[in-house]
């Protein structure tokens, strides 16, 4: 398990890129992503990204994002000292993160905002993407995300978790939600959903129009054990169990008005917090009924078969992936991975013959990132809670 | 009022600092705003701190910290390829932006965590305070920072505030509370109150101690008019005061339990938000019966007797410094200064001499920058909604 996770993770740092160069086409506009008032980074429509650093004394300024592993994107000096670079090739569409090397140190875009994954703040550019309406802010009406600080024993201190509210939570004292414990992946935190996940808005958006039952979602940090780079290598889910399922839920059920039965219950994670689900839920079916994971491994029939009761207690296993990351129609991807303990597709057919609800789900022209985790979570959603 | 704006702004970037040389202790330790696993920056027992950059190809590395307008603190290219360098002096306690210049550029300091302040998204460094148990983590129960979207007409958009509910908020559905608008400086947003200031902290100590009511905070962005640097030339109080009275308070008062009227609503503001608070107070006694400006400025007799039914509506007016910022007994400062519409202190007494309930507070060793702020809030909170 310790590989599979770090097999996965590693992906996260290629995103695929076309082999052909095209003419770039001169309609650059600043990413959505930029600090208040800075024209770069920019993208233009045929997502090209370019990159404007300004270090009139540098010797050399480099992007991390571009080309993959071989090297990024390499800038030149202009006239006016400012160093200039766009990328060879599209980027996938949705949320990249990335870097600078100035001078052979790691620096952060000053032009564009930053967040947490790589186990460090990285900054973000956002490439627009023809289905960008779900996860947009839209004129509806709004959930809240509130920060709550919770008792740990376990981990003798208090932990930050993020709730996601449904937009009708507040006007009807009475009623009672279900709850979805929403994990992130390796060397992120409990900010990734929604920050780079627009998960709340992605909530809001599918509430407003019907197409999902209102449910909090609950999000925390995953890596209890090991905040320092490199740590995934000593990576143990027994900490993180304890404070989940010992302490946060409990937590939750106490102070937000949830439906606290395992049919009103579901975790999802993307990647390793993919990994993180499956290992949590399959240990806790008395807990959760719903399972997903986005990009982070499967449930094979071994899995179903070495659990005790899993028939009758899962009422959903959702699993996807970026069609980059594994073979099919619209993947330029990399076929079957050992990674991910089998082949997803056979194994979310396997579940589904063995009448267990079962639903696979690929996202398009994406791969180990954001956007494959956003259309996962809006995929997912609709199916949760409704019996 | 704009050159009065400007003026206190640019203070902030002008931290006192002691004059003398002494013997460098060699007991730093990492700054507790590092990113996860970061040894550096750190700080020492004499509130020295010391920068590690690395960048080995780089020919000059600046840190804007430690020397106010001189230049900073220039770091030296260290045997391993790293830059290393330690202010010549102390900084004051508590919080402090800061950037790199790295060969001409800026950037961020890849090792601190990043503070929205200056119109960027700066590094923060926080050096040990002698009462910095005020704002620290501790067990107690703690209170929720909430995101909410509110519907903003006047600016076409759906808008960001933080609503500070306390621990008690989710016990007892019945139970309404008064609620503070606190506002945050020029430069920053509605982040910089939870983030830089620690106003949910502060609280939950501050009521676990019973030293505080309960009551809500509601931050949201004070700049609506113009987002780019530079900005403040143009500010017009207008656009703000038609978001917070006529959209986010109605919204606040229709979403969370609140005690609606005026003697239950105070504002109160840091530096242009004090400047800010003045403005909207004063034309709308209706609403506000509790006024705080910290480091933004005085009330008058002047402005007293040209309000209508001042003393009337006005239950406590709060004033505060920090003592290099002003003349005093522990001030290192500048005496009296313009941009405060005149002597705070004088102001102070002339109010309370004439039977205004007014407070004036100067926080020791401290200038234009958010440990004053800390402070100002943990005495200003208790005088709040007493009657």
């Amino acid at each position: 398990m310790k590989a599979a996770i770090l097999g996965v993770a590693l992906l996260a740092a290629l995103p695929a890129m076309a082999q052909t160069t095209q003419p770039v086409v001169e309609d650059f506009k600043p990413s959505t992503l930029n600090q208040p008032g800075q024209r770069y980074p920019q993208v233009n429509s045929q997502r090209y990204a370019r990159f404007r650093i300004v270090a009139p004394q540098a010797q050399s300024v480099r992007v991390s994002l571009g080309l993959g592993g071989r090297g990024g994107t390499i800038l030149a000096k202009a006239d006016d000292g400012s160093w200039i670079g766009t990328t060879a090739g599209p980027l996938d569409e949705g949320f990249h993160y990335y870097h600078l090397t100035v001078d052979g140190g790691t620096f952060n875009d000053p032009g564009a905002l930053n967040f947490y994954g790589s186990v460090r703040w990285e900054s973000g550019i956002e490439i627009p993407a023809r289905d960008q309406d779900f996860y947009a802010l839209k004129d509806v009406p709004h959930g809240r995300v509130q920060q709550v600080l919770f008792p740990s024993k376990s981990t003798n201190t208090s932990r930050r978790a993020f709730v996601y509210t449904p937009p009708d939570y507040d006007k009807d004292q009475t009623k009672r939600y279900p709850v979805l414990y929403l994990q992130h992946g390796w060397g992120e935190d409990e900010t990734a959903w929604s920050n780079q996940g627009r998960a709340n808005l992605i909530m809001d958006n599918l509430i407003a129009e019907g197409k999902t039952k209102p449910f909090l979602i609950v999000m925390t940090y995953g890596m209890t054990n090991d905040t320092r780079p490199g740590g995934l290598a000593s990576f143990n889910i027994g900490p993180f169990q304890t404070v989940l399922v010992d302490e946060l839920i409990p937590y939750i059920d106490a102070n937000f008005r949830t439906l606290s039965d395992q049919p009103h219950r579901a975790m999802a994670g993307l990647s390793m917090g993919g990994m993180e689900t499956k290992s949590i839920t399959l240990k806790n079916l008395d807990k959760f009924s719903r399972i997903g994971l986005f990009s982070g491994g499967t449930i094979s029939m071994n899995d179903v078969n070495n659990t005790p009761s899993f028939k009758e207690k899962v009422k959903l296993v959702f699993v996807s992936y970026g069609s980059r990351e594994i073979g099919g129609a619209r993947g330029g991807g990399r076929g079957g991975r050992g990674g991910m303990g089998g082949d997803p597709r056979a194994n979310a057919d396997a579940l589904k013959q063995a009448r267990i609800n079962s639903v696979f789900y690929v996202s398009p022209d994406t791969a180990h990132e954001f956007q494959s985790w956003r259309r996962s979570l809006r995929e997912f959603a609709p199916l949760l809670f409704r019996d």
